[in-house]
């Protein structure tokens, strides 16, 4: 795919919502009641896309948390193949939304699913007019450009901890992955980060997002667990090149921060804010 | 206990050698070996304080060990109670010693037992003086002024991650954990250096340690795994006062650095350096 869809004059981008899975699903659940509340509240239309699940009732179930939520509308689109992510009557429902919501489940699904299809150039079309689109867990990792698609476990990165596939590249600046230090995924992102230093890697704790402003200039933190950002823009040296699979690394002068609720970070001025 | 004995004119310290534990006991082992030459190789006399262990025959086992490597003299001073830790006669072996090697096992043995004791003093003073005083696991905890004496596993840290406790004070601008990948303790060391940012946080991987110059101003990672450092001292902003148990904590503007084997460190100018 290609950076984020460009935005045509007098529009402005909806936000970009990555959230670290198993969000709190209630009606007082502070990350989907902010997505709803940036859609519209109780005049929200919401398209919920269940594709990286392979368990039938997962769309339904969103219906549900969303419908008691209290949006004025939400369905969900069954697409288990690539000749079903053309359907016009799924892109005429997308184009009524005022958020799309992405379940968690397998990123690969959603990539070899999805890919390149209307669905998918709609999702990146809506999201470049102002519509607001949020994923979990694999929801989550399918929206950089490149995405984490598997790896190991552990906080120490190692030359083959980490795989990466094309995403639906709604941000092309971050690297995100999800479950975080539930999964202990550090290493992994390090890793992700360090084949080629110029993206920013954010790791989203379970029930945690981060909001993406229109602008794509920052974010900021809701959720109740942390967000890891690894930034290795002062990186001085690496030993990726020339590590094979069990070496230990060297990765000299990364930046660490560890955001929590309500923290800022300026993705440009690559620089942290405590919460107001 | 104070800040490391100070050296009196004409005296040189001798190196502070903390090893992440399950270091490589062979005749090969880079760490030991390390050791043994700094020592004085096949002139080297080694004392051995197996006090963390419980073991009956752990300092019997280093013995043969440090015997295998090829020293002049390996001796074991067996201390398991306070009132042993002032025998003349151990006073006396420690006084021959180009070398002290301190096992493996409960740092809170060694501080409990070892504590304000002679032999803790002796070995103080005999560093300030020249000998290389190496440790391992619970040996390399001890070293600090200020010792992790136990905590959580899990890298993102909690305002309840981390117990410390007085060590024996051979440096006292490294905070060292020690088995620090095998058993994920990124979060523990984060949470005890936000507790007070003027330290250095060294985690130490098994087989992995750090040779201290004796001017304290620079250290070099020896053994097959990584040296993780942390470094506060641009610390924005921590939430860790406000932070209750299970909080998620923010710290902000963090620096790491991954170090493997032939990579320096300088402790002065914080500031790390590739292998040559």
């Amino acid at each position: 795919m290609c950076p984020p869809s460009p935005v045509k004059d007098g529009q402005e981008r909806g936000y970009v919502i990555p959230i670290g899975g198993a969000e709190e699903r209630t009606d007082s659940g502070p990350v989907l009641n902010r997505f709803v509340d940036l859609c519209g509240g109780d005049e929200a239309r919401i398209v919920i896309i269940p594709t990286a699940s392979q368990l039938p009732d997962t769309g339904d179930k969103y219906v549900e948390i969303f419908t008691a939520i209290g949006v004025k509308q939400a369905v969900s689109l069954t697409i288990n193949e690539r000749s079903e992510a053309g359907r016009e009557d799924y892109l005429e429902q997308l184009d009524q939304a005022d958020g799309i919501f992405i379940t968690g489940g397998s990123q690969l699904r959603l990539s070899t699913i999805l890919g390149g299809t209307k669905v998918s150039q709609k999702i990146r079309r809506l999201n470049a007019e102002g519509v607001h689109v949020a994923g979990t867990s694999a929801g989550a990792a399918i929206m950089p450009e490149h995405m984490i698609a598997g790896g190991s476990p552990g906080f120490l990165p190692t030359a083959d901890s980490v795989s990466l596939a094309p995403g639906l590249g709604l941000t092309n600046a971050l690297l995100i992955d999800q479950h975080f230090g539930q999964r202990n995924r550090l290493g992994r992102l390090l890793a992700a980060i360090s084949y080629n230093p110029f993206m920013i890697g954010v790791g989203l704790d379970e029930d945690t997002a981060i909001f993406i402003s229109p602008d794509h200039q920052s974010f900021e933190v809701v959720g109740s667990g942390a967000v890891t950002v690894v930034d290795p823009i002062d990186l001085s040296y690496s030993s990726m090149s020339q590590a094979t699979k069990d070496d230990a690394l060297s990765l000299l002068d990364l930046k660490m921060h560890i955001l929590s609720q309500g923290c800022r970070f300026d993705i440009v001025e690559r620089k942290p804010y405590p919460p107001k």
